[in-house]
């Protein structure tokens, strides 16, 4: 396997980031996680415009015009041969000499092999909740420090993944958006505190074109025991109902809205994988 | 210079993390900071306790005990030959194939120049206060993000540093423990919140030992304008007076305790290194 960086192609397992860069030392980078399905990176220009956006509000240059960063995406589909993967675009802010000032940033691009996900919705998360709040929740900053920490509590919780709560309101899961369905068919899902996910936007603009009612406001802790049902979205699974959120278990069969949502998603996604999309 | 990483003694230019380390992909990853004066390097075992016990909360595991990672900071100090330096023992959430589970950890000790600190209190500061709180503060982790983040803007204000608050509740500098000096001489310091330094401890003894009554408790912004003078206290500066917190200008003249406390640092410094305390 091969990745990008810093202009060259290079074996997978000889990239190091120089121990001095600001990535490893202070924490300080973004990133960006593409799938790519039968060779397509869906949503790109998606998530090269999150991309540019984390970049610019951590004030890290990328140095590499859009359509030089496609074609490095290019050259990699094209040397490694992994129609079903993930492309992982990582900046850090570079080697600093005191440590704290970005002086030259650094660009990879890793390519490894992802499962294409399943053409039918899985089976259904049990999800827990903690108190915790992203630090600048718009930003994907390489900042997984309390999703990480997490992992052996919520294995612990029997629990498949975490929802992030503050003061009674929910924001995001680590790696997905939050959705919840009310008794009425309509759908909440958080306006504020977090990471706009690419696949979010994609299931807010299929809702509209589909007569699903989805509203982004704040969604309470308190809400999820008036609510009917509730699922995540998220690049690499496209839509996971959840069954269970702490000791609330949803009533089963309520899944309409999910069930929905994923086949719109597979319809779009075989569309653009249909036409062959990326430029 | 030579660096230790994994049980290697490398060039330091040399020294690089896999690109899929958890300290770089997802920023899991905590580090002591020690000062070497003469070839000594201040307080080990307080930065050793605290390394441990940061390892311990992240369940980070060292894989070495503490007298082989003092025999690794020996060789160091012997292969290098920089009396005066800094070390930084960084331990990391290493190589993960799923991109979020610990397997196995990266140790890395950096040795690089610093300048001894002056022999004198230094200049003040000007602080600027900013409403943050760090994640598990506790832990020395490599999460800087807000940090660095800061820099620019702490440049714009004409300050030196940034001092933490949330909720009108003052923590710490990213740096240093903060201390408020009263009219009546009483000195706080936030007792929650925030890093414990080594320094800080040795303020605490110190000020305990020499009639200066330090009081560990919450310390409201609100208090600033209540009070006489302001320092912080860190590793390689020892004490800084602060002349400024944003608008508020202390009276010039009343660092008589951050003086005493930097003589009392400097002279228990000095009876260190004389009697070659490393072991």
């Amino acid at each position: 396997m091969v990745c990008y960086l810093n202009g060259q192609y290079i074996p997978l397992d000889t990239a190091g980031v120089p121990i001095a860069d600001l990535g490893v030392q202070r924490g300080y980078g973004i990133f960006d996680f593409v799938r790519v399905t039968e060779n397509i990176p869906l949503y790109l220009d998606d998530h090269l415009d999150r991309f540019y956006r984390s970049a610019e509000y951590m004030r890290l240059a990328i140095g590499k015009t859009r359509d030089e960063l496609k074609r490095s995406i290019r050259q990699l589909l094209i040397q490694n041969k992994l129609p079903d993967s993930g492309l992982r675009i990582l900046l850090t802010g570079g080697v600093s000499t005191d440590g704290y000032t970005v002086t030259q940033t650094s660009l990879a691009i890793i390519q490894s092999p992802v499962a294409p996900p399943p053409s039918v919705l899985p089976p259904a998360y049990t999800l827990v909740t903690y108190p915790y709040q992203r630090e600048m929740p718009q930003v994907k900053t390489t900042n997984y420090l309390m999703a990480v920490w997490l992992q052996p509590w919520i294995k612990e919780q029997a629990a498949d993944d975490v929802l992030y709560q503050k003061d009674g309101l929910i924001s995001e899961c680590p790696r997905s958006n939050f959705f919840l369905v009310l008794k009425d068919d309509t759908v909440i899902t958080p306006g504020r505190n977090i990471l706009n996910g690419i696949t979010k936007k994609q299931v807010l603009q299929l809702a509209a074109q589909n007569g699903i009612h989805i509203e982004e406001r704040d969604v309470l802790v308190n809400e999820i025991t008036q609510a009917k049902a509730a699922f995540i979205s998220s690049s690499t699974k496209r839509i996971i109902p959840v069954r269970q959120i702490d000791d609330h278990v949803f009533e089963a069969g309520n899944n309409a809205v999910a069930i929905k949502l994923f086949e719109l998603l597979l319809e779009k996604e075989n569309a653009l994988i249909a036409e062959r999309s990326f430029q």
